[in-house]
């Protein structure tokens, strides 16, 4: 039987060879984790895939993880300490084509202007690899949908056990304390931790998106969290925005959290394979317009979700790719009004044939904590 | 009076100034921070400075945390959306140098050849800024090092509570809970979090240098611990090895225990501004290689720290760069048995004139847990 990482890259193969020489150097430590099952965040290790050898170069502080979690024999480990690109040009030049592919997003200009260097002398350059790994990570196999959705499974118990604490206890914590409670909450229920620093912003700072949680004690208003953890390397990523008091401000909230969660609601009964990111992201974002807040929406509808918390396809204006079936993606409108507040509702969906399939339970309608 | 951050956009224009036209364009988040108190992880923007004016390009997201956190009202903020690079190439139209300093480490190939080609339409070019405001960033202020020693004071506690645990409750814990359970009370005693995944390894683990905890419980043997944390955005490192009990695998523990203890011990005895960051790896390298160790230290002694957890200076074999005064670096020798175990212990110093200053109290020798 082929396990998984052997199929991934006789697929990975099959596209490099009809594109030319089939020689790729990979050095996205997620590409390489998708590849080949070692997993060295930061490492610096990089993937060589020759027509007849693949090789794994590495230094000395990840040879021992290495060795215990690849996945296939036919992946040769080289260690090296020093040069890196030196040992590359060296195992290179035993190959007669006259290109390797390099993910030119993932290789620096320095590293890039050293190997072009060094290459040239051999007769080989390099050239844009175009993202081919990332394309093939955007579509989910069953192994990696069954993990997502572990994930997210864990992330609806974390909201649900953060929504059971009641208004009196939120209201004794800081931001920062409850975005560690939610944390707290993701590793107790299994996961492997947060997929991302989590967001938990209160009343006005919920206008940020990417805001970072201070000690600021939560009293009536709105919360917005945004969170998500790992399972097995695989992430999940969920935003809801609730609301402790019902006083006239929240009857303000009231107002936009409608637009954004109609606008979210029809961008997922619309999703579906075939249509492209940009015409998903359009349908939200129309709506959100209709509504006379364009000023207010300025990022896109969603990403990918999988091994990166954002990875391929991007779901914004006018982005051309076509959805297909088993992406994971999340769909996440928001409408941020400065000095005022925000709200954004943030779900991961499948894409199917013919439609989405959520991938939480958690209630999304607007409601008052007691 | 001036301000720390307008000091230091002055200390950089004075070094550009003598090489080359004076502009600049930054990428990294942390200099962004450094250079202007806007700290927009991940947030891709980007700085541009130039002999009359300073640009900060930023999009949708991140606008209103960069006008409530910009120090210097001398920045002009630039908001984009699609295309940052052809509103920088807008931007340096109005300017007649022909060349602009980039950190060729800190963009990618393809956002390298893409700002390359616009750019040569108005007869201009990007050259590699090498590093200059990592250089300054190498050298810690008086607000700088107040802030790190807070962040080791704060590991210091953290390890003392870890240690007062006792044994009985440490063997109840899995490495991934006790790596957890360090996280909390880093953040209970006042620090924004963790700084890295923090490792916690038990046993044969040890000998995995950047090891990543699982649900394995602490039994009798070593227990490597690495962490640290940040105060108001600076980074502390700190790495320990214990032992819960006292039997013969302990006592060959010890052995390189004692060694690696000596190692550090004698690196730090050393270490001084004008010496060689490879000079005073090398102290620590000839002395472990002596006593038999020589495939088994294979990482650099140590690193800078501050804004980033690895920063500048590198301290590893050969590296030329002198340590200078205020520089503050880690010294953490270790040796790794490949199925037996290894030995790691990291302190934080600052390097000073005629000595260096150890961060942390926390004791180092060799003693078992009861």
């Amino acid at each position: 039987m082929t396990d998984l990482f052997t199929l991934r890259i006789k697929n990975l193969k099959n596209i490099l060879e009809k594109k030319g020489p089939g020689c790729i150097i990979i050095l996205n430590d997620s590409d390489i984790f998708y590849l080949t099952g070692f997993y060295g965040i930061n490492s610096g290790s990089t993937l060589l895939i020759t027509p007849d050898r693949i090789y794994l170069l590495i230094n000395f502080i990840y040879i021992e993880q290495a060795e215990k979690s690849l996945k296939s024999k036919e992946i040769k480990i080289v260690l090296y300490s020093g040069d890196k690109f030196k040992k590359l040009n060296d195992i290179l030049e035993g190959y007669k084509f006259d290109s390797v592919a390099v993910e030119y997003k993932d290789i620096s200009f320095k590293d890039g202007t050293v190997i072009n260097k060094l290459l040239k002398k051999q007769g080989k350059k390099i050239t844009d690899a175009g993202g081919v790994v990332k394309s093939l990570r955007a579509v989910k196999d069953n192994d990696e949908i069954k993990k997502i959705k572990e994930a997210c499974r864990i992330t609806d118990i974390a909201l649900k056990d953060i929504l059971k604490l009641g208004l009196d206890r939120i209201k004794k914590l800081s931001e920062a304390e409850l975005a560690f409670y939610l944390e707290e909450l993701l590793i107790k229920n299994g996961s492997g931790g947060k997929s991302f620093d989590i967001i938990a912003a209160y009343d006005k700072n919920t206008s940020i998106p990417h805001y970072i949680p201070q000690k600021r004690y939560i009293k009536s208003g709105a919360v917005l969290l945004d969170f998500g953890c790992r399972f097995d390397n695989y992430c999940s990523d969920m935003t809801r925005t609730i609301f402790t008091d019902n006083n006239k401000k929240c009857n303000e909230f009231k107002k936009i959290y409608d637009i954004v969660l109609e606008a979210q609601m029809k961008a997922i009964e619309s999703c579906r394979e075939g249509m492209s990111a940009g015409e998903l992201d359009s349908i939200a974002r129309e709506f959100i317009i209709s509504k006379g807040y364009s000023d207010n929406f300025g990022h896109g509808l969603g990403h990918g979700v999988g091994l990166e918390i954002h990875e391929e396809p991007v779901i914004n204006k006018g982005v051309k790719t076509i959805l297909r079936e088993n992406m994971v993606i999340t769909i996440e409108p928001g409408i941020y009004i400065k000095n005022f507040g925000g709200v954004r509702i943030e779900d991961v969906v499948i894409v199917k044939k013919n439609k989405c399939e959520i991938l939480y339970n958690s209630r999304k309608d607007f409601f008052i904590l007691r």
